[in-house]
């Protein structure tokens, strides 16, 4: 299958070598940044351009894993063609595509991704939704050669799927950064804090969340609660405490 | 080392199994529940009590590891003796021993326990306090046997240790919790949310959670952040949602 990626970014860059890797047919890659474009077509022995302009129309799969805001003006500049036209996007609705194709989908890891990091694609789920059930199929096919978990999901599903990822990922990581500074305004190191990170992140694979659910709010301490938010200093932190440990309460019941 | 351990929690079996490995001589345990002691002494290949007051008084470390809340009850019925005792508590200073012995501190490894999960306690760091800078070396002797980070900490670094133990642990799950409330309210599986949350512990090994911090709240995209609002139904999970993100956005700079 003759695919042809629409940027250059942390996305584009893991999804298009795990697809190279798996022996899709990568035949050119647009990037705004022509040194990103060449770093990355180099990697993928293939063709690039800077200009939408020059896009080939001859491939099967158009997959645009651009920045959401940006998407939109990509599409008004894009050469119509009879590929199947995807984006990666969990918060923005199919339908973006309707004005400029007639076959076009949706191709969603649910991952985030670094550059430079490898990560295991086999378990990624693959959030799938096309405007054909053909296209689906085509795009269901595809996934399979990428991972395990391939799954439907309509545009509203996967918009709460992109809420629910800034909860597990983006809101997680910042409870981290807030015991960092915690940690590190003791003069202790951060890295103390990483055996239990790992093991908090390690237990919900086994455990539901809800059944793992530990600490003073879970059976509302007020003495220790009260004590921990002695210790903080920041009215912002002392609401974030008072709020968190309330809904943890209010989940357990 | 003969070692006496009251209490048969989480914390104590994996502890009092990890110390039997690396050949600690554990003589005696010590719980108020019969099944707990006797299921728990069985696996030590020891002796138990479930009475204080038979308490063996020739061990040279008594290491209680009860709830917070009923250390100090517990000392109060135990026979003295000139053994160094210590707990095991993020929260409770060392001093809560002084009316009773002349030997005491504390010996905290920062980890969440489970009794039926082995852990690795190579990396757990032990966070150790003494009355005495010769019970404080013998007591970071015996934390070096089971770890590789074993660190001095005051009783108010203690307390600081165990509040972002509480952001780290305790608030992490629990948005790990909503995030699966969010996707089951979508008939979609939690478990599709586990390689996400695996690779963002994963990321912060690597890279500082300030470093690691993405999303829309990081560069304060209000467009994505308003149609995240409009999806939650719950104000509860609103005002997370507000206050979470404006903590991001406030810390990225």
């Amino acid at each position: 299958m003759k695919v042809v990626f629409i940027g250059a970014g942390n996305l584009a860059t893991r999804l298009s070598y795990e697809m190279h890797r798996k022996g899709f047919e990568i035949v050119q890659l647009f990037s705004q940044s022509k040194e990103s474009a060449e770093a990355l077509a180099n990697c993928l022995q293939c063709d690039y351009t800077t200009s939408l302009q020059e896009v080939r129309n001859d491939a099967e799969l158009y997959i645009f894993a651009v920045k959401d805001s940006v998407l939109e003006e990509v599409l008004q500049a894009m050469p119509h063609n009879k590929g199947l036209w995807v984006h990666t996007a969990g918060s923005i609705p199919m339908d973006i595509f309707a004005p400029y194709v007639s076959r076009f989908g949706v191709f969603y890891p649910l991952q985030t991704f670094s550059k430079n990091r490898e990560c295991d694609f086999s378990s990624i789920p693959f959030f799938i939704e096309a405007h054909t059930a053909q296209d689906c199929s085509l795009l269901k096919k595809a996934a399979s050669e990428l991972s395990t978990k391939v799954i439907d999901a309509s545009s509203e599903q996967r918009k709460h799927l992109h809420l629910a990822a800034v909860f597990a990922n983006n809101f997680a990581n910042h409870m981290f950064a807030i015991a960092s500074r915690l940690v590190e305004e003791q003069g202790l190191p951060f890295d103390a804090l990483q055996p239990l990170i790992a093991e908090t992140a390690e237990k919900i694979r086994i455990l539901h969340p809800l059944q793992a659910q530990t600490g003073p709010a879970m059976r509302y301490d007020e003495n220790v609660m009260n004590n921990h938010l002695s210790l903080l200093n920041d009215e912002n932190l002392r609401e974030i405490y008072r709020l968190l440990s309330k809904s943890i309460y209010d989940h357990s019941k």
